[in-house]
C-alpha cells in the first residue's frame, strides 16, 4: 500500500506534491530523479508518464501525474485535513484561484525563471519585462486577498491553492536573486515593502509541519 | 435558490458550463451577454468577475467563475450523475486529462482559432502551422484513448473531461471550415479519416440530452 513519489529538486510542480503529502501526514517513498541524467526519460518512467514529466505518484498499481490531479487524488484518498475546502462554495473558490493562477500567471512566471537561468550573463529579453508586469499584477491580486481575507490564500485554512502557488513564487524569488536579474527584480522586490502580506504568508508556509523535508535539496547546497 | 449563468455565444468556456447544467438536469436562468456590446464589462458583471471574463455562475449570493471551478462546484452541489468520477482513481485521471489539455493543447488551439477569425483573408502567420502540429499531436493522444478505452474520454461515462474538451474542438472545426484556413485544415481534416474515434465521440456528445439547448445560437444563424 505504499505511495511512491517521483520528483525533481527545484521543480515547483514536484514541490507541490511533497508539500501535500507532508500536509496530510501520509507516508511515502521518495524517488528523487536527476534531470541532468535524464532519469525522468527512462523506459520505466515513460511507461508511467508518457510525456516524461514530473512529478508522478504511483500508489500500488495506480499511476497519476499532473500536480493538480495528484493533489485531488490524494485529497479523496486521505480527506483530512482537506485540501479542497469543507464546502462546495470553498471548493469552487479554491479551484477558481488555482485556475486563475495557471491561466494568467504561471506561464509568465516560468518564462522569467527560464530566461534568468539560461541567460548566463547575457541581457534578458525585453518580453521578460512584460512578463514581470503580468506577474506583479497577479501578485497584487494575491496580496489583496491575503491582506483582507485571512492567513491563507482561500479561507481560513491551508488549501490546494497555497500548495499550488507557493513553490512557484519561491522559485521566482530564487531567479530574481541572480545577479543578471538585478534590474528585473527591482520591479518586484523587496517583498516586505511591495507585498507585505505575501511575505508573511510565505513565512507561514515555511512553518508548516514537514516543510523542511520538502525543500529542494540542491537549493540548500548552493 | 436559482442558478444564474452569464455566458457568451461561441465561447467554449461558456459552453462547458451550459453542457454541465443540462447534463445534471439542473434548472438555470440563462443570461446570454453580447460581447460586441461589452455587456461582460458592465459594472454589475465586473463586480462578480473582476477580469470581465465569462462564464460566471451566481447561485443565490455565491459567485463562481473559471469553467473548471464552476464544473467542480456544480458537481459537489448536484452529485448525480457525477462529473469527476465515482472513485479517487477515476477522479485523478479526469483531472489529469483536463490539466494536460489545458497545459499542452488549449493555448495552441485558441491561437489557431483567433488567427483564423482575425485574418480576414490575409495569409495566416507561420507559427500557426506549428500550433496546428501541436494540436494534431494532442488530438492523436485523445484519439488513442477513445479507440482503446471506451466511449468517453475517461472511463465508461461522460465526465468533466468530455465537457471541458468538446466545445474547443467544435470551435476549432468551425475555424478550419473558413476559406482562409483551407491549407491549414488539410493538416487536420477530414476527421472521419484522421481521427475516426474522435469523430464518433463528437457525435455521441451531440446526442446528450439538452445538447441542442447549449449550441451557440449565433453559429446556427450563420
Amino acid at each position: 500500500m505504499a505511495i511512491h513519489v517521483y520528483w525533481a529538486s527545484g521543480s515547483p510542480y514536484s514541490w507541490r506534491v511533497l508539500l501535500a503529502l507532508e500536509f496530510k501526514g501520509v507516508p511515502y517513498v521518495s524517488h528523487q530523479l536527476q534531470l541532468s541524467k535524464q532519469e525522468h526519460k527512462s523506459p520505466q518512467m515513460l511507461a508511467m508518464t508518457p510525456r516524461g514529466r514530473l512529478p508522478v505518484v504511483k500508489h500500488d498499481d495506480y499511476v497519476v501525474f499532473e500536480s493538480l490531479a495528484i493533489l485531488y487524488y490524494l485529497d479523496l484518498k486521505y480527506p483530512e485535513p482537506p485540501l479542497f475546502g469543507r464546502s462546495a462554495e470553498e471548493a469552487g473558490v479554491i479551484v477558481r484561484v488555482i485556475e486563475e493562477y495557471q491561466a494568467y500567471a504561471e506561464e509568465h512566471l516560468m518564462s522569467i525563471v527560464e530566461s534568468v537561468f539560461t541567460a548566463r550573463g547575457a541581457p534578458l529579453r525585453e518580453e521578460i519585462t512584460d512578463a514581470m508586469h503580468v506577474v506583479a499584477s497577479e501578485a497584487r491580486t494575491i496580496e489583496a486577498r491575503l491582506s483582507t481575507k485571512g492567513d491563507w490564500i482561500v479561507g481560513e485554512a491551508v488549501s490546494a491553492a497555497d500548495l499550488m502557488i507557493y513553490p512557484s513564487i519561491q522559485l521566482l524569488l530564487r531567479a530574481l536573486a541572480q545577479p543578471t536579474a538585478r534590474e528585473l527584480s527591482a520591479r518586484f522586490l523587496p517583498l516586505d515593502t511591495n507585498y507585505p502580506a505575501l511575505g508573511r504568508w510565505m513565512e507561514r508556509m515555511r512553518s508548516l509541519p514537514g516543510f523542511e523535508r520538502t525543500y529542494p535539496p540542491h537549493w540548500r547546497a548552493s
